[in-house]
Protein backbone atom coordinates (compact mmCIF):
# COMPACT_ATOMS: atom_id res chain seq x y z
CA UNK A 1 0.00 0.00 0.00
CA UNK A 2 1.25 3.43 -0.80
CA UNK A 3 1.84 5.83 1.36
CA UNK A 4 0.89 8.88 -0.91
CA UNK A 5 1.97 10.64 -3.64
CA UNK A 6 4.39 13.34 -4.33
CA UNK A 7 3.70 16.99 -4.95
CA UNK A 8 6.31 17.65 -6.92
CA UNK A 9 6.36 14.58 -9.62
CA UNK A 10 3.28 12.50 -8.76
CA UNK A 11 5.01 9.36 -7.79
CA UNK A 12 4.69 6.95 -4.90
CA UNK A 13 6.29 8.27 -1.72
CA UNK A 14 7.83 5.90 0.69
CA UNK A 15 8.17 6.42 4.84
CA UNK A 16 12.03 6.24 5.33
CA UNK A 17 14.39 8.58 7.67
CA UNK A 18 16.57 10.93 5.18
CA UNK A 19 20.44 11.20 5.36
CA UNK A 20 21.01 13.12 8.68
CA UNK A 21 17.98 12.95 9.82
CA UNK A 22 16.20 10.98 12.72
CA UNK A 23 12.67 11.20 12.00
CA UNK A 24 10.82 9.67 9.25
CA UNK A 25 9.35 11.31 6.40
CA UNK A 26 7.67 10.93 3.45
CA UNK A 27 10.28 10.65 0.36
CA UNK A 28 9.56 10.25 -3.25
CA UNK A 29 10.72 7.05 -4.45
CA UNK A 30 11.53 8.75 -7.87
CA UNK A 31 12.17 12.34 -7.25
CA UNK A 32 13.57 12.15 -3.30
CA UNK A 33 11.77 15.30 -2.77
CA UNK A 34 11.26 15.11 1.36
CA UNK A 35 7.91 16.18 2.56
CA UNK A 36 7.89 17.64 6.28
CA UNK A 37 4.54 18.06 8.17
CA UNK A 38 4.74 20.56 11.02
CA UNK A 39 2.24 21.48 13.40
CA UNK A 40 -0.82 24.37 12.37
CA UNK A 41 -1.44 27.28 14.26
CA UNK A 42 -4.76 28.08 15.23
CA UNK A 43 -5.01 31.94 15.79
CA UNK A 44 -8.35 33.16 17.83
CA UNK A 45 -9.27 35.83 20.37
CA UNK A 46 -11.53 36.63 23.30
CA UNK A 47 -13.58 40.61 22.62
CA UNK A 48 -14.35 42.58 25.59
CA UNK A 49 -17.64 45.03 25.33
CA UNK A 50 -18.82 46.60 28.24
CA UNK A 51 -17.17 43.61 30.65
CA UNK A 52 -18.90 40.99 28.28
CA UNK A 53 -17.18 38.47 26.17
CA UNK A 54 -18.48 37.58 22.63
CA UNK A 55 -19.14 34.03 21.94
CA UNK A 56 -20.44 32.77 18.71
CA UNK A 57 -22.35 29.76 18.29
CA UNK A 58 -21.23 27.38 15.54
CA UNK A 59 -22.77 26.52 12.62
CA UNK A 60 -20.44 24.05 11.25
CA UNK A 61 -19.23 20.66 12.38
CA UNK A 62 -17.45 19.52 14.72
CA UNK A 63 -19.29 20.85 17.71
CA UNK A 64 -22.05 22.44 15.61
CA UNK A 65 -24.48 24.40 18.01
CA UNK A 66 -21.70 25.08 20.68
CA UNK A 67 -20.53 28.01 21.77
CA UNK A 68 -16.57 29.09 20.89
CA UNK A 69 -14.32 32.27 20.97
CA UNK A 70 -14.07 33.04 16.86
CA UNK A 71 -10.04 30.63 15.88
CA UNK A 72 -8.90 29.29 13.09
CA UNK A 73 -6.10 28.00 11.09
CA UNK A 74 -3.71 30.79 10.69
CA UNK A 75 -2.80 31.71 6.57
CA UNK A 76 0.15 32.07 4.72
CA UNK A 77 1.49 35.23 4.83
CA UNK A 78 -0.36 36.80 7.12
CA UNK A 79 0.88 37.54 11.03
CA UNK A 80 -0.60 35.51 14.10
CA UNK A 81 -2.69 39.37 15.41
CA UNK A 82 -3.66 39.90 11.89
CA UNK A 83 -5.09 36.34 11.12
CA UNK A 84 -6.57 36.57 14.73
CA UNK A 85 -8.21 39.57 13.17
CA UNK A 86 -9.35 37.87 10.29
CA UNK A 87 -11.18 35.23 12.02
CA UNK A 88 -13.23 37.20 13.87
CA UNK A 89 -14.57 39.18 10.95
CA UNK A 90 -15.44 35.98 9.36
CA UNK A 91 -16.94 34.15 12.21
CA UNK A 92 -18.78 37.11 13.63
CA UNK A 93 -18.10 39.98 11.63
CA UNK A 94 -16.68 41.63 14.28
CA UNK A 95 -13.90 44.31 14.45
CA UNK A 96 -11.17 44.50 17.12
CA UNK A 97 -9.09 46.99 18.85
CA UNK A 98 -6.03 46.73 21.02
CA UNK A 99 -5.15 42.93 20.76
CA UNK A 100 -2.42 41.61 22.70
CA UNK A 101 -1.36 38.08 22.87
CA UNK A 102 -3.23 36.03 25.82
CA UNK A 103 -2.04 33.06 25.92
CA UNK A 104 0.04 30.07 23.29
CA UNK A 105 -1.87 26.45 24.12
CA UNK A 106 0.03 23.40 22.81
CA UNK A 107 -1.90 20.80 21.80
CA UNK A 108 0.81 18.18 20.85
CA UNK A 109 -1.72 14.88 20.15
CA UNK A 110 -3.60 16.57 17.20
CA UNK A 111 -0.17 18.94 16.03
CA UNK A 112 -1.36 21.96 16.96
CA UNK A 113 -0.65 25.11 18.74
CA UNK A 114 -3.17 27.68 19.66
CA UNK A 115 -2.20 31.51 19.63
CA UNK A 116 -5.24 33.54 21.92
CA UNK A 117 -5.28 36.89 21.97
CA UNK A 118 -7.40 39.52 23.77
CA UNK A 119 -8.97 42.86 22.92
CA UNK A 120 -12.27 45.31 22.04
CA UNK A 121 -14.87 44.35 20.18
CA UNK A 122 -15.53 47.55 18.18
CA UNK A 123 -18.57 49.55 18.62
CA UNK A 124 -19.59 45.96 20.17
CA UNK A 125 -21.18 45.02 16.96
CA UNK A 126 -20.92 41.27 15.89
CA UNK A 127 -23.59 39.24 14.01
CA UNK A 128 -24.28 35.89 13.01
CA UNK A 129 -22.68 34.89 9.29
CA UNK A 130 -22.20 31.16 7.54
CA UNK A 131 -20.29 29.76 10.07
CA UNK A 132 -22.14 30.96 13.10
CA UNK A 133 -25.85 30.13 13.80
CA UNK A 134 -26.12 33.07 16.40
CA UNK A 135 -23.32 35.86 18.27
CA UNK A 136 -24.17 36.90 21.75
CA UNK A 137 -22.27 39.14 24.35
CA UNK A 138 -21.84 36.81 27.94
CA UNK A 139 -21.80 38.39 31.16
CA UNK A 140 -18.96 36.21 33.61
CA UNK A 141 -22.47 34.40 35.37
CA UNK A 142 -24.38 33.94 31.99
CA UNK A 143 -21.68 31.88 30.22
CA UNK A 144 -22.61 28.56 28.78
CA UNK A 145 -19.79 26.36 30.44
CA UNK A 146 -21.77 22.89 28.98
CA UNK A 147 -22.23 24.27 25.94
CA UNK A 148 -18.78 25.29 25.33
CA UNK A 149 -17.55 23.93 21.82
CA UNK A 150 -13.73 23.09 23.07
CA UNK A 151 -11.51 21.94 25.90
CA UNK A 152 -9.55 25.19 24.76
CA UNK A 153 -11.90 27.58 24.51
CA UNK A 154 -13.62 26.51 28.17
CA UNK A 155 -9.45 26.99 29.42
CA UNK A 156 -9.36 30.42 27.73
CA UNK A 157 -12.55 31.71 29.35
CA UNK A 158 -11.32 30.20 32.81
CA UNK A 159 -7.76 31.90 32.97
CA UNK A 160 -9.34 35.19 31.35
CA UNK A 161 -11.93 35.93 34.47
CA UNK A 162 -9.36 34.28 36.59
CA UNK A 163 -6.36 36.91 35.76
CA UNK A 164 -8.91 39.86 35.27
CA UNK A 165 -9.82 39.42 38.95
CA UNK A 166 -6.04 39.34 39.42
CA UNK A 167 -5.11 42.09 37.37
CA UNK A 168 -2.74 40.01 35.80
CA UNK A 169 -1.87 40.62 32.08
CA UNK A 170 0.82 38.20 31.90
CA UNK A 171 0.72 35.71 28.67
CA UNK A 172 -0.37 32.26 29.63
CA UNK A 173 1.33 29.02 28.55
CA UNK A 174 -0.23 25.85 28.92
CA UNK A 175 0.19 22.04 27.28
CA UNK A 176 -3.75 20.81 27.02
CA UNK A 177 -2.91 16.97 26.79
CA UNK A 178 -5.97 14.27 25.76
CA UNK A 179 -5.23 10.52 25.90
CA UNK A 180 -7.95 8.45 24.44
CA UNK A 181 -10.15 7.37 27.63
CA UNK A 182 -8.32 9.61 30.23
CA UNK A 183 -9.64 12.86 31.04
CA UNK A 184 -7.79 16.05 29.88
CA UNK A 185 -4.49 16.88 31.75
CA UNK A 186 -3.79 20.86 31.31
CA UNK A 187 -0.22 21.45 32.32
CA UNK A 188 0.60 25.28 32.82
CA UNK A 189 3.99 26.51 31.95
CA UNK A 190 6.06 28.69 34.49
CA UNK A 191 6.17 32.66 33.73
CA UNK B 1 2.09 23.77 -16.33
CA UNK B 2 1.17 22.06 -13.75
CA UNK B 3 1.18 23.55 -10.40
CA UNK B 4 2.15 20.23 -8.71
CA UNK B 5 0.47 16.94 -7.49
CA UNK B 6 -2.35 15.57 -5.57
CA UNK B 7 -0.92 13.82 -2.01
CA UNK B 8 -3.90 11.28 -1.99
CA UNK B 9 -4.13 10.18 -6.11
CA UNK B 10 -0.96 11.54 -7.49
CA UNK B 11 -2.86 13.21 -10.41
CA UNK B 12 -2.15 16.61 -11.48
CA UNK B 13 -3.60 19.64 -8.75
CA UNK B 14 -4.71 23.36 -9.82
CA UNK B 15 -4.96 26.39 -7.86
CA UNK B 16 -8.52 27.54 -7.54
CA UNK B 17 -10.98 28.88 -5.05
CA UNK B 18 -12.80 25.90 -2.83
CA UNK B 19 -16.53 26.58 -2.67
CA UNK B 20 -16.97 28.54 0.71
CA UNK B 21 -13.23 29.34 0.91
CA UNK B 22 -12.04 32.80 0.05
CA UNK B 23 -8.58 31.92 -1.12
CA UNK B 24 -6.64 30.04 -3.90
CA UNK B 25 -5.56 26.50 -3.13
CA UNK B 26 -3.93 23.27 -4.76
CA UNK B 27 -6.97 21.62 -5.45
CA UNK B 28 -7.01 18.17 -7.06
CA UNK B 29 -8.34 17.96 -10.92
CA UNK B 30 -9.35 13.83 -10.33
CA UNK B 31 -10.31 13.62 -6.56
CA UNK B 32 -10.61 17.31 -5.41
CA UNK B 33 -8.42 17.04 -2.06
CA UNK B 34 -7.43 20.34 -1.33
CA UNK B 35 -4.29 21.03 -0.13
CA UNK B 36 -3.70 23.38 2.77
CA UNK B 37 -0.26 25.68 3.51
CA UNK B 38 -0.24 27.08 6.75
CA UNK B 39 2.64 28.78 8.46
CA UNK B 40 5.38 27.43 9.84
CA UNK B 41 6.69 27.21 13.55
CA UNK B 42 10.38 27.90 14.43
CA UNK B 43 11.22 26.87 18.20
CA UNK B 44 14.41 28.12 19.98
CA UNK B 45 15.85 29.19 22.58
CA UNK B 46 18.44 31.84 24.77
CA UNK B 47 20.11 30.05 27.74
CA UNK B 48 21.87 31.18 30.32
CA UNK B 49 24.36 30.53 32.34
CA UNK B 50 26.57 33.03 35.05
CA UNK B 51 25.07 35.50 33.63
CA UNK B 52 26.33 35.02 29.96
CA UNK B 53 24.36 33.47 27.10
CA UNK B 54 25.04 30.29 24.20
CA UNK B 55 25.26 30.66 20.83
CA UNK B 56 26.23 28.52 18.23
CA UNK B 57 28.49 28.93 14.71
CA UNK B 58 26.13 27.03 12.21
CA UNK B 59 27.67 24.61 10.54
CA UNK B 60 25.04 24.71 7.63
CA UNK B 61 23.77 27.00 5.38
CA UNK B 62 21.92 29.05 5.36
CA UNK B 63 24.39 31.82 7.09
CA UNK B 64 27.05 29.25 7.76
CA UNK B 65 30.06 30.45 10.15
CA UNK B 66 26.76 32.82 11.62
CA UNK B 67 26.38 33.02 14.95
CA UNK B 68 23.21 32.19 15.80
CA UNK B 69 20.42 30.50 18.59
CA UNK B 70 19.98 27.17 19.01
CA UNK B 71 16.48 26.96 16.56
CA UNK B 72 14.66 25.04 14.22
CA UNK B 73 11.46 24.01 12.90
CA UNK B 74 8.83 22.59 15.07
CA UNK B 75 7.96 19.01 14.73
CA UNK B 76 4.33 17.39 14.79
CA UNK B 77 3.81 15.87 18.38
CA UNK B 78 5.92 18.13 19.96
CA UNK B 79 5.36 21.03 22.27
CA UNK B 80 6.85 24.54 21.70
CA UNK B 81 8.64 24.41 24.68
CA UNK B 82 9.87 20.23 23.70
CA UNK B 83 10.57 21.72 20.53
CA UNK B 84 12.95 24.66 21.73
CA UNK B 85 14.54 22.15 24.07
CA UNK B 86 15.28 19.24 21.32
CA UNK B 87 16.48 21.71 19.55
CA UNK B 88 19.39 23.05 22.18
CA UNK B 89 20.16 19.28 22.17
CA UNK B 90 20.55 19.07 18.35
CA UNK B 91 22.41 21.79 17.66
CA UNK B 92 25.13 22.03 21.05
CA UNK B 93 24.43 19.21 22.91
CA UNK B 94 22.62 21.53 25.60
CA UNK B 95 20.01 20.36 28.30
CA UNK B 96 17.72 23.31 29.78
CA UNK B 97 16.40 23.70 32.76
CA UNK B 98 13.30 26.33 33.98
CA UNK B 99 12.36 27.03 29.93
CA UNK B 100 9.62 29.90 29.84
CA UNK B 101 8.40 31.66 26.81
CA UNK B 102 10.56 34.56 26.22
CA UNK B 103 8.94 35.84 22.59
CA UNK B 104 6.85 35.42 19.52
CA UNK B 105 7.83 37.61 16.03
CA UNK B 106 5.87 36.94 13.23
CA UNK B 107 7.56 36.61 9.67
CA UNK B 108 4.63 37.02 7.43
CA UNK B 109 6.31 37.56 3.81
CA UNK B 110 7.80 33.96 4.38
CA UNK B 111 5.12 32.61 6.53
CA UNK B 112 6.77 31.63 9.71
CA UNK B 113 6.55 32.37 13.40
CA UNK B 114 9.26 32.13 15.59
CA UNK B 115 8.63 31.00 19.32
CA UNK B 116 11.42 31.84 21.36
CA UNK B 117 12.03 30.69 24.99
CA UNK B 118 14.60 31.22 27.95
CA UNK B 119 16.02 29.18 30.34
CA UNK B 120 19.15 28.21 32.25
CA UNK B 121 21.59 25.87 30.34
CA UNK B 122 22.00 22.83 32.43
CA UNK B 123 25.74 22.52 34.15
CA UNK B 124 26.95 24.83 31.50
CA UNK B 125 27.61 22.39 29.19
CA UNK B 126 27.59 22.32 25.66
CA UNK B 127 29.43 20.95 22.78
CA UNK B 128 29.46 21.29 18.69
CA UNK B 129 28.05 18.34 16.68
CA UNK B 130 27.34 17.98 12.96
CA UNK B 131 25.10 21.18 12.98
CA UNK B 132 27.27 23.33 14.67
CA UNK B 133 31.12 24.49 14.06
CA UNK B 134 31.54 25.76 17.27
CA UNK B 135 29.85 27.18 20.60
CA UNK B 136 30.25 29.65 23.05
CA UNK B 137 29.20 31.51 25.89
CA UNK B 138 29.34 35.44 25.26
CA UNK B 139 28.90 38.23 27.84
CA UNK B 140 27.21 41.02 26.90
CA UNK B 141 29.93 42.96 25.83
CA UNK B 142 31.78 40.02 23.57
CA UNK B 143 28.55 39.40 21.48
CA UNK B 144 29.34 39.38 17.81
CA UNK B 145 26.49 41.56 16.82
CA UNK B 146 27.74 41.82 12.99
CA UNK B 147 28.23 38.35 12.77
CA UNK B 148 24.73 36.83 14.21
CA UNK B 149 23.27 34.54 11.70
CA UNK B 150 19.63 36.24 11.50
CA UNK B 151 17.46 39.63 12.42
CA UNK B 152 15.60 37.10 14.67
CA UNK B 153 18.78 36.74 16.51
CA UNK B 154 19.62 40.38 16.74
CA UNK B 155 16.42 41.12 18.18
CA UNK B 156 16.30 38.11 20.41
CA UNK B 157 19.45 39.62 22.04
CA UNK B 158 19.03 43.33 22.07
CA UNK B 159 15.22 42.71 23.49
CA UNK B 160 16.99 40.47 25.98
CA UNK B 161 19.94 42.95 27.47
CA UNK B 162 17.29 45.45 27.67
CA UNK B 163 14.45 43.60 29.22
CA UNK B 164 17.23 41.82 31.60
CA UNK B 165 18.17 45.69 32.72
CA UNK B 166 14.73 46.21 33.60
CA UNK B 167 13.59 43.29 35.28
CA UNK B 168 10.81 43.09 32.80
CA UNK B 169 9.65 38.88 32.43
CA UNK B 170 7.21 39.98 29.73
CA UNK B 171 6.31 38.00 26.82
CA UNK B 172 7.84 40.07 24.14
CA UNK B 173 5.73 39.86 20.71
CA UNK B 174 7.05 42.06 17.28
CA UNK B 175 6.39 41.74 13.48
CA UNK B 176 9.51 41.47 11.33
CA UNK B 177 8.67 42.50 8.33
CA UNK B 178 11.19 42.89 5.48
CA UNK B 179 10.50 43.67 1.91
CA UNK B 180 13.22 42.92 -1.22
CA UNK B 181 15.08 46.54 -1.45
CA UNK B 182 14.03 47.89 2.05
CA UNK B 183 15.10 47.72 5.46
CA UNK B 184 14.16 45.32 7.74
CA UNK B 185 10.81 46.81 10.44
CA UNK B 186 10.38 46.20 12.98
CA UNK B 187 6.62 46.58 14.37
CA UNK B 188 6.30 45.94 18.47
CA UNK B 189 3.21 44.78 19.80
CA UNK B 190 1.28 45.99 22.98
CA UNK B 191 1.77 44.27 26.00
Amino acid sequence: MSDGFCVQCGNTVQLQIPEGDNRQRKVCTTCEYIHYENPKNVVGCLLEWQGKVLLCKRAIEPRRGFWTLPAGFMENHESTIEGAAREAYEEALARCDELRLFSVYNLPRISQVYLMFIGQLRDGFARANEETLEVRLFNQSDIPWSELAFPVVSETLTRYYEMREQRDRRVYSADILSRPGAPLEIVRHPH
